[in-house]
């Protein structure tokens, strides 16, 4: 029951990622079981996200308190495909699967140093209004920077 | 993309649980988005899975430094079904959806106080060796007492 | 150099306090060395100062966004007694120690379920004006309903 | 009550530092006052500490399970003196104040991308043994290590 559904090929969808961001692990981040513990690649998806965003120029409008729109977390999941342990660093990658009309699919991949995946994830992203809650469409502006890689 | 494809009919699926851990929504827990932080969900996901393995009698050898096995997340994911706001006093449910040869498939639902759902989830957790990493299959026993409620 | 020089008679100074919040250490809280993070502990005293001050019924105001002054961290010490493990129900203490201009200076216990001290902590709050970041004087109510116990 | 009264001069102080590690304050590390929590501080403290023992060639072995003694944090402060914004690039800096007979006093000041400090803080490491819990005796050469900057 624990397939990756949204992964076909692992090496065609792995060799589609090129943005990243570099985390090494905090001794905070571990527990008692000895190795990192399973809420924090969520953290890390969360950071490289943003960065990807940032990149984008999306991130910082979105964080404006008088700005029109923000960006809600629809969903997330993670595969754990390795234990990752303190002090390593990884490389956490980010890129788009697919654009919705208001929202956008972002894949994830974890590698430790030696390049190796030690956990993959994705999750949806909506842009909505601060004001109403409701879904706010992307421009086409937008469309363009989030399709270009 | 953000269908809950681990959940046919909502309000069946929401019957089945029996099962839960209260959470009150911690000023740390926030973001500067003025809701509970997207990562925040997994951490009371583990502590409402924590408790129900207690409940079960499995939790208190898992954490013996000396025990055999361990129980690993095999994978983790969420829906957002509403904003959750600092302060709220949510219910954590978790129940069994299947039980495999060495996993068990566990399903989640956090609610509010005038019951109406914020997020659903859903994970795989596998026993494994501590000194092989290997998966170890449950017992008769172990399968009886995750399947009764 | 670890004495803790906010503390004079330690158990004239543990009497004073009777409000608390319960807490059960996660997992997620635990790190490698089998025990609480130590950084836990100022997450546990924001739970505790939020819950009294809203005893007091300031925090309903603060949190408004809207709202002209805010609570702000001066500074926070914390000082570790006995190590503290996974699944422990502790009781955090919080107590009014002194009450300056605009200021407050809270103190905290930890204690466990057997009552023994785990750690100690204090820390100043300054209300701040939302717009400007200076410092707002309590009303003579609120001098009022900080020096009630 | 919120003097720092850990520094004397604060330019000799924070001279006196050359050892840092560079931390960007992530979205999840905010709260909904729209600044970073109080408590992330402390968790930037301990990446610090650790990096910097890691340097003097004693994190490594500490962290082995079967290794006679481990670090424990005896005391933790911090003084608040700026706000801090999330996506802040700060350098988080760690220095020997002091070393006792098994125990060390560590300072640690955060600077902004400008230069300029958000928070100071200190607190006392004792080496203890795994097994008895009791304070282990620096060997000269640990001494000497702590002593080299």
């Amino acid at each position: 029951m624990s397939r990756i559904n949204y992964i076909y090929h692992f090496n065609e969808w792995k060799n589609e990622f090129s943005f990243y961001q570099e985390v090494k692990v905090r001794f905070s981040e571990t527990d008692m079981f000895g190795h990192l513990n399973n809420t924090v690649p969520f953290v890390y998806f969360e950071q490289a996200r943003i960065a990807f965003f940032k990149e984008k120029g999306f991130m910082q409008e979105w964080v404006q308190k008088e700005h029109e729109t923000m960006p809600v977390v629809a969903d997330l999941q993670c595969d754990f495909m390795a234990q990752v342990y303190f002090d390593e660093l990884l490389k956490i990658y980010v890129k788009v699967n697919e654009i919705g009309n208001s929202s956008v699919d972002l894949h994830y991949l974890g590698t430790r140093e030696d390049g190796s995946p030690c956990f993959t994830g994705r999750g949806a992203m909506v842009q909505v209004s601060r004001k109403t809650g409701k879904s706010v469409p992307w421009t086409d502006e937008m469309k363009n920077k989030l399709m270009s890689s």
